[in-house]
């Protein structure tokens, strides 16, 4: 028996996200069909996250146990044939046995993008969330400094939340801008439910003047959904790695 | 009476080109129906040039004469309205009458965009070619300088070639890498059909290895359309700048 792990990216657009769903199509069950073409039996396919709905990935893992063969080189390009365009492997290695892709994940990254303009951009209709008011990225960069360390992110986590331990640890957060594209950069031990897109929506109200970079301490020690931003559009947002011990 | 220019930005993917044509959707059409929407008279509409189907512009200039009173920057706004958001318009300015989008124009700039890798990218999939033999690129620049001046072109011209003197001035014409990103960027005081389509194609079989920068002047020389290479993909091709005097 083999574990292998591979790392994907897709546009989320026209996926209901990772997980299974019946009458909507996920990325897990494009996956699962692949697999079954190229291995020749049904695969119990681990995700390192359940990504919402529209959201988009860079480097996606996952993980399944095999008894097939298969070089991984040749995996590798038998799955990006039978796969939709719009998901593609580019990494396949074996890992120990006891590798989980959720479980064995000690922490993640994502970048969520707001395109700053009057005017859209029709090439990144889908891949970014369009902000017409100016946004001071450096406000909201003084903002994001705020957000690391260890707290109860409750404030910034949807109230269909079912964890009961709201405590994560961000270990960078960063706003940059680089033209009209501003890029939120964060990553964490973990995240909580739609707690990076409350984040971007927070921080858009700190960009736009709405709210003061001082007012987050409060918004954080209140842990209350109500006192944070609104949830921005899943479009801007990409999981961009997920970080191993190796 | 005024004249206006608008420069606009568009994603060919879903169009048929610029020009109208039946049974099919044109950008030249959806701004017809923008126009008619907020002047309330049909204009006839002067583009800079008709692009191929798919082909993708980030600065196409139109004009049109409108007796409409309409500011400038309420004109930009309402057309981004009602038109569909794979075209916008960016830039609306009031021209001397006897402006012409095509006439006026004393050249133009394209950037023919490969994604050279072993796996496709799900973002890149309409707006890039993707070739998977590795190019170098240090050889497509070297055989794109021996483009560079006056000759007649008729090599590189699709055979549907209507137009009796196929001789143009190329004015710059490079090749650079980005990562997996190759981008080919020429500049000519006008463009026959296909040309940069064939040129580009030309270009990959010598990044490939299969032509040699030396052949170029051969090839120009032949004025035989089957001793270029293929024409690539419109999916990679843009219709960057558009030169006029002022």
């Amino acid at each position: 028996m083999r574990n292998i792990a591979l790392t994907i990216r897709y546009d989320g657009t026209h996926y209901s996200g990772w997980q299974v769903q019946q009458n909507a199509n996920s990325i897990c069950a494009e996956m699962n069909r692949a697999l079954l073409r190229v291995t020749g039996a049904d695969c119990e396919v681990k995700g390192c996250s359940r990504t919402d709905s529209g959201v988009h990935a860079n480097a996606y893992v996952l993980s399944f146990k095999t008894q097939s063969g298969i070089r991984c080189d040749r995996l590798m390009l038998a799955l990006n044939t039978y796969l939709p365009d719009d998901i593609a492997v580019f990494e396949a290695r074996d890992v120990p046995l006891d590798f989980h892709a959720r479980y064995s994940a000690t922490g993640k990254e994502y970048v969520y993008r707001y395109y700053n303009a009057r005017v859209r951009d029709p090439f990144l209709l889908t891949t970014t969330y369009r902000v017409v008011l100016p946004l001071d990225e450096r406000c909201m960069n003084e903002a994001a400094q705020l957000l690391v360390g260890t707290y109860d992110f409750r404030s910034f986590c949807s109230e269909k939340n079912t964890q009961p331990d709201t405590t994560r640890t961000v270990t960078s957060c960063a706003v940059t801008r680089d033209g009209d594209l501003v890029r939120l950069t964060i990553a964490a031990d973990g995240f909580l439910y739609n707690m990076v897109r409350i984040i971007a929506g927070t921080l858009q109200k700190v960009g736009e003047g709405k709210l003061d970079p001082a007012d987050i301490p409060a918004i954080l020690a209140a842990r209350d959904r109500k006192r944070a931003g609104k949830t921005a559009p899943a479009r801007g947002l990409f999981l961009q790695r997920v970080f191993y011990d190796e």
